[in-house]
């Protein structure tokens, strides 16, 4: 079988233009763009808890770099570096195609961005994926969470609650027609990282965040480092005809407002910006769409179409609530 | 119990002063030292492979960032931010005293070499610890393993195969006295990361590398990346008495020769190094030892105190070899 040396040159070592110092040293060499920061961030997908043990590597290597990239768009930062530390069982390090589809998966979204690997770790172990993403942002411009303000429309990208409603029917929680299913499932599998859309964020938003707990509590994250309130419109809220369709049922209503894994973004920006932020929607062909309002003081609201405030039991995911 | 967000909060959300950006946000933010390059690495420690299952938690977060400020100390460089990605089994969770043995461990290492912690992720699964360092380097500077000449003599600091030792006593397959066995321990529970040395190497070492996998494996790293080959002094080989009397044993010969996890620095340097060199150990109350030279051709032989070569059937840790 390969050693780990092996499966590091065959698989995952690749040319590279502008790190200073790739794959195959004890660190990687960078440096940053003149008038740049570096925004760093890492997210770890492990078996049976961010994935099924069966889940296809091609699509595992995709969304594992997918997620990473996630945080780059929400900070609006320009994806350059990863960092890929895997541990994996013999039997799919003996597996030959297994890690020829991973990394082929991995690489398809690297490519498309220009990100390059620069460093890693293979080890043996239970299934788990740490990705590690480097980008660069201009000094002072990045997206924080904190920067909502009293008056501040708050915005969703694309649409949200897809993937939770697929792994809902997967889990047969909920029944989805085969067409819906065949809608709602790329959002699960592939998610798209809105990396563009964050770029072009700078100066127009506030505050952003990428939606990887489920909407109320990824606001809720901005509403707490900004210091402020929110009031949400249900109706307003983005998503497939296959969910909108099923709201009444709890576990819908769950998927919309606490369906973590879709990796949108959720973001903050003055009303002056309206007309900038659907021009922004138009050019980039991604539905952006006012959700609601940043208000002083604390809590979020969630009203009806009358206007009515609605009470709901829910959270967003977390890996240590029981 | 806690959540994932309480976690952070408790045990690793520290203040920070140099980082822009630190925990808290979808990416940290930082900007590298004019004139310097940033070195990058990561390593992961899995349970049950490169730890026992009931290992000291205080114990374990001091290695998981000592293992990675090795790689730093390899590079020359100055470790300044790190990342821990923590997959953590339920019940360790839940545990009262876990997680702060843990981060305190971590950060008692951390705090000596003003590391901060400026990220993460927390997930539940397998315990297993992926830690990111982040240093700065002179720019052009970095030690790499590409740079080894021949003449250059190879130097080793402090002892190696303590730790390899120690696990075999551990694991039954040597018996030590009591007191060796108090000797060794240290460098297998809690190695000393040689990062004063690795940033005052830069200006006299050709190349460096850390002894993670074994002396034979991680010097066949140098002379694979720098097209050299080496002869090295089985006699001037710096290890413990209780190694060094038991060097008859193929297991001890094993220990020394292919026991990693010491994390040692070995390192090439022409021979108008030398006294350089002795001065610096001297002031840093290392031992440095020369073992060896590097020569014109490939392959690594090692000799006996008569000159001849050795021949052993020895390799270093490799995660995927059968």
């Amino acid at each position: 079988m390969c050693s780990e040396f092996d499966l590091i040159h065959r698989y995952f070592k690749k040319s590279h233009t502008d790190a200073i110092l790739g794959i195959g040293d004890d660190a990687a060499l960078i440096a940053n763009t003149p008038g740049c920061e570096l925004a760093l961030s890492t997210d770890t997908l492990v078996s049976g808890r961010h994935f099924f043990a069966d889940t296809d590597p091609y699509q595992l290597g995709y969304k594992s770099l997918a997620v990473n990239l996630s945080d780059m768009a929400a900070m609006g930062a320009k994806p350059r570096w990863a960092m890929l530390s895997l541990t994996l069982p013999e039997d799919l390090a003996k597996h030959p195609s297994w890690l020829a589809k991973f990394s082929e998966g991995f690489f398809v979204l690297a490519d498309k961005y220009r990100v390059q690997l620069i460093g890693g770790d293979t080890t043996a172990g239970p299934l788990a994926i740490c990705v590690q993403i480097i980008g660069d942002v201009s000094a002072g411009q990045a997206l924080r969470r904190s920067g909502a303000k009293p008056g501040d429309d708050i915005w969703v990208s694309g649409q949200i609650g897809s993937a939770a409603l697929a792994l809902q029917h997967e889990c047969r929680q909920i029944i989805l027609e085969s067409d819906e299913f065949t809608q709602c499932l790329p959002a699960l599998l592939a998610p798209v990282a809105r990396v563009e859309l964050g770029q072009h964020l700078i100066g127009l938003a506030h505050s952003a965040i990428d939606i990887s707990d489920g909407l109320l509590a990824d606001l809720g994250h901005i509403l707490a480092n900004s210091g402020q309130a929110a009031c949400i419109n249900m109706d307003a809220l983005p998503c497939a005809p296959a969910l909108k369709k099923r709201l009444q049922q709890p576990i819908a209503l769950q998927c919309l407002l606490a369906g973590g894994d879709d990796y949108e973004l959720c973001f903050t920006a003055p009303g002056s910006r309206r007309e900038a932020i659907d021009r922004l929607a138009v050019a980039l062909q991604l539905p952006l769409t006012r959700i609601g309002e940043i208000v002083n003081g604390t809590g979020l609201t969630v009203k009806d179409a009358q206007g009515n405030p609605i009470t709901m039991e829910i959270k967003g995911y977390d890996h240590f609530r029981t």
